[in-house]
């Protein structure tokens, strides 16, 4: 029997999951919504459920509350997820302003290093289930190189990427081009080619993966979970997460409204969603009572992956952070990567939109919206690994608080000595 | 009861493993002897009590068999280990000629996606159970990451990483600074910088932890036995693993040893160790029924991680090799991209040292040395993220074998559809 289906966020029309599509008929956002009623468990026999299959891999483990019509011998998995919950240590406790806090490092996720993995886990194998034989995205960081990845294992799909030509940097292309994707560069900008992936995928059986497909977001859900069952179905008081295009900030709220509802947590947390001040479209939202978007032109920022004036997701993440409680924030570009910096320097390597996130913490603590005592978990959205051009330009300069620059000696004990202190 | 010693491998002569050293008076290397007879348990009291941690995270689970004497509360870890064991696709298994294939991904390792972290949760861990407050060592690349991330999530460790000045990129550098290790570049070649940080940590209260440090090697046998647990205590016919210093590939020896001494394996797998053929010392040996080491001057690779001419822990390595009834093996620049790429092209990221591995296993199973019926565990010691240049190169010049271009078209629907096959 059929638990999922598909339904307009805005008129509440009704679509079979099993239907390729990403729109409603009346143009606005889909989600996807399973029917829970039809497992007959109670809220104890869920959590006994997920803790049973411990030693499952995390999408499998969760597939009842992710996808629960995928058959399992259709999913295509590259062990992605079962990611760290760090806990910060007394420094960054002291920097940030609160003692209780971790960050669940989306970035330690295998295959590609980013929670596009969780996204893509869900979307490849969807895919798979549908028979498709070419995925396609529009996206030229974490999320092509995700999409590629599960593509290139199914053996039998094919992943399309297309990106504006000229743009992007070879090093950013790195991992598409090496998971075997059909890479096409385009001579227009970064909206041309999402103009033409949409285009592409309406008139052929290609299948849409960017965040506007609601099964990929059903997948994201993951994270949340697994945050709650590492804490034994405790809620932490506060998620803080970085916002682009509003697709993982939705499918947290999603999932954790999920879980409140079958009674398997019972606390509702509060989630602040952190952009750059280089593009806020949510923020002015917020500090205009939840405003209708004002989609605004991206300027350059050094958390790229978030620099997005007009995010696809604006509704479904509204209508989660007024469930919430929740709470935006935008920060600098100095806010940011002073934050990214202190995190790194306690050997927790985050990129530079994760950072967004962090400097937004720091700034609620401040504001007094974040109480110091208050449980705190941050979404680490992708490893510092990847993103290692912004390490660079950081501790190049020495204005930078927290630049740490390498010390240029002769090669001799004595000169070692001193710069590390030991010269008797 | 202390449990640990340390024990020259040539002439036998035992010092305490609470003793900073590196080297026996006779001047050979020493090796951790761990007294398994005093834990009092049957291979299937082993087997038993490694199963019931599973949840616990693997340096913890395993560390009556790495570090026994080491204390639970000194243990300084980031999560590592737990890496996928990936099953090769059919593509894969074409390629290589061997159908039961499987990658263990230690790219995977949180948090600085490589093996390197298996080695430092040990290194690091001990420093601070005998009170050091300095580590140093003599790397660029994967080893000053490691053993920067634990040092800085310790608080109270230093890490200090050595480099020749101007022969290393700022992007090569950028984990260990990010990581706020003291990073002093000096107007020498790497062999200075080596030779000074042994005379840094022999005159100070500085631990080394380069690989010649025996308790550090002592953390990387967690890698095997994390694989044959994950088979369920069954064995591969073959662990195929490439060659550097040769530090890894004497600590998967000399723990799959210790697990068919004790009982937890009953079989006794083969491994072979693959260097490039700019750096084969240890193939050099080999082919000369294992003469002993002739260091040479190691020439230019894209395996940059192996470009050794002379090896370390090269005595270790041939015992081990000797004792799995081993072989050594070779493999061009060519050979070695190919391999890399193709696994690359199934979603599994790998470094291009473990392309060497990868195309070892090619000309081995060419041979006939590996039959194709044989089950073949390969490691993969680093994440491919890490080497993006390497990809770089390689797909940009059309003459290799499987190079991936982007194909630049103008901004329209009909271009793409020709592309990608789609056009009626």
């Amino acid at each position: 029997m059929q638990k999922m289906k598909l339904k307009c966020i805005t008129c509440g029309k009704e679509y079979s999951a099993k239907e390729i599509r990403y729109n409603c008929d009346c143009g606005d956002l889909l989600e996807v919504i399973i029917d829970f009623s039809l497992f007959n468990r109670t809220s104890e026999e869920w959590k006994q459920y997920f803790d049973n299959r411990k030693d499952k891999f995390a999408f499998l483990r969760y597939k009842d509350f992710l996808l629960p019509d995928l058959p399992e011998d259709k999913i295509i998995t590259l062990g992605e997820g079962d990611t760290p919950l760090y806990q910060a240590n007394e420094k960054v406790q002291d920097y940030f302003g609160v003692k209780d806090l971790w960050f669940k490092h989306e970035g330690m996720s295998p295959p590609t290093l980013s929670f596009k993995d969780r996204g893509m886990v869900a979307g490849v194998s969807w895919a798979n289930y549908l028979g498709i034989k070419k995925v396609a995205c529009a996206s030229t960081g974490d999320t092509s190189a995700a999409m590629s990845a599960y593509a290139a294992n199914s053996k039998t799909i094919e992943a399309i990427v297309l990106l504006p030509e000229g743009k992007i940097s070879f090093e950013q292309l790195a991992q598409a081009i090496s998971y075997n994707a059909t890479t096409i560069g385009l001579k227009t900008d970064f909206d041309g080619c999402m103009k033409l992936v949409k285009d592409l995928t309406a008139k052929h059986k290609i299948y849409l993966l960017n965040s506007m497909n609601s099964i990929r977001i059903e997948g994201q859900k993951a994270i949340g979970i697994e945050v709650v069952q590492k804490l034994k179905w405790d809620v932490p008081d506060w998620f803080i997460i970085p916002v682009g295009n509003a697709g993982n900030i939705s499918a947290l709220g999603k999932g954790l409204r999920e879980l409140f509802d079958l009674g398997i947590i019972t606390k509702i947390p509060r989630i602040a969603g952190v952009e750059t001040e280089a593009a806020p479209p949510l923020y002015k939202s917020f500090i205009n009572n939840w405003a209708e978007l004002k989609p605004i032109k991206a300027k350059k920022t050094i958390a790229s992956a978030i620099q997005i004036g007009n995010p696809v997701s604006f509704k479904k993440a509204v209508r989660e952070l007024k469930y919430f409680n929740g709470v935006m924030e935008q920060v600098s570009e100095t806010e940011l990567m002073d934050a990214k910096t202190i995190v790194d320097a306690s050997g927790i390597s985050v990129c530079p939109n994760s950072g967004t996130a962090l400097a937004g913490l720091k700034k609620l603590v401040k504001k007094g919206t974040i109480k110091p005592n208050e449980k705190v978990v941050v979404i680490i959205t992708a490893h510092g690994a990847k993103f290692s051009k912004s390490i660079q330009e950081y501790h190049e300069n020495k204005e930078n608080k927290f630049a740490n620059q390498p010390k240029i000696i002769n090669a001799n004990l004595n000169s070692i000595e001193k710069i590390i202190g030991e010269k008797k």
